[in-house]
């Protein structure tokens, strides 16, 4: 079984820059954590953006979709901010039918020591496998369909609606 | 949806005696993984017992037969030394029915930097919530219909067979 | 022989606010870092302030060179922002004669995974011990008299002038 | 001023390995420790042997003052298992004089998260630098003359006698 994976970027792939002393984006984590993770499955990782989530655009957006509906792959992760994590996840079931879209981020950066990222994409790149087509949202350890969830800003974790 | 983790040792859960400079079973870091994670997923930890899997008996597989069948959730995660996995799994299978248990472990421990622990907890605990009656293993980001797998010991990962 | 430590904020203790995706200041990671290095040196630690050292006023200084004068330790760390590190040294050697008080901070938070934090504590704590009286920065595995050394902000090291 | 580091192995440089579960040596990691700690010291790093202190024979010994005695540089850091640094000590203050000569290591692995080798690495250099001629223990953030030292085996610290 073969999965995408599309990186977006968002606090997943943050970056510590000690010279300027901020947060940035520099390459994605995602094939050390591959690695860590002694990952076994046929996986091919494309970035497509690397941004933060509230930086998506509507073009941004349109980008994802399309990479996600020409991939020859029926299994797909998509890594990505977490603020608008669940408007894309409509965009692309709106645009990509018939596919397994698993979106998946982290609250805090992979780079950092006390990250949730690797079980997240453990997490994410098994609800790809095991789940019928439909898009769904990878957090917290749970999965949800695209429309019935959402981000609970104040508690920084993923909720039913 | 409600999961049930039993710990039973293995590598997941070895910790460094810096007295003794060996390695050797603490308690588990199965709730400090879960906290890591931000696993929101309604999970109940119970240890069975502290080993490491060349050291199972025939009496402790019993114990993890039992407590499988007994307890009250259908949805069951089993942390396992991987050396003897597979024939646990078997024990599970002809013991347990109707119930989807997942087996995962680690290749390193959790308490070393490298460890792919958290990303194998985040992949068996999305498993036991997707997959239907039955046992597997979950390791390197893929499961294994339990009769259908073995540990390959010179590469340090799981198979099909 | 005994060691006090004052903090007062710097890249050292920032941490990553999950719910605001921004770098913050919380509790000092003094202790745990005292812990983590086994450290069996009598200090004691003592939170002035936690501000980034580029918003440290003449007050501010002020508050340090007063702590460290009236402080009945002789041997002093104060844990310290990169950016303005030398002008609040060049304060303590104006106002604070006869005691060995060390600078020290880090590029990398000490919470992020790749930080020179705890490389730096246990360099300076050292030269506190070992170094007569005078006012150093600690940093890089160096030392620097207060007078004698910059901050080479593009390369983000400290070096002799 | 420059500092040679010559590598012994113990605990400090310890590996898990996943194949055999059992903990190894593998490379030192001094490099990509110095790495972490943004050191600029001008360090020289080579590996003398690889083992285990309580393994060391006297020959082993014989090699370790041979090269503190005839390298060039004044100023050393031995990294070495604590078991029997104390004996290695007795060994170099007997056989190199006018040299400051710091044997350091650490009480966990620096590949577990835990590990109290990059604090103590960073003490080490620094005394290195800062001590007149002599043979010192420097662990736990502290330093010892190599006479008036011995490990305390049950709680894991060295300390002065």
């Amino acid at each position: 079984m073969k999965i995408r994976v599309f990186v977006t970027g968002g606090t997943f792939d943050k970056d510590y820059d000690e010279i300027g002393g901020t947060l940035t984006f520099g390459d994605t984590h995602l094939p050390e954590m591959l690695r860590l993770g002694r990952c076994e499955v046929d996986v091919s990782v494309r970035t497509l953006m690397m941004v933060d989530s509230l930086a998506m655009t509507a073009d941004d957006r349109a980008v994802i979709v399309r990479n996600c509906l020409t991939c020859k792959e029926s299994r797909i992760v998509v890594t990505h901010g977490t603020d608008t994590m669940v408007e894309t996840a409509a965009a692309l079931a709106a645009g990509v039918p018939g596919k397994t879209i698993i979106l998946t981020g982290a609250m805090v950066p992979y780079a950092f020591g006390s990250s949730d990222g690797l079980f997240n994409l453990g997490s994410a790149l098994s609800f790809a496998q095991a789940l019928p087509p439909g898009v769904y949202i990878a957090m917290n350890g749970r999965h949800f369909v695209w429309d019935r969830v959402r981000k609970n800003k104040d508690a920084g974790v993923f909720e039913e609606i």
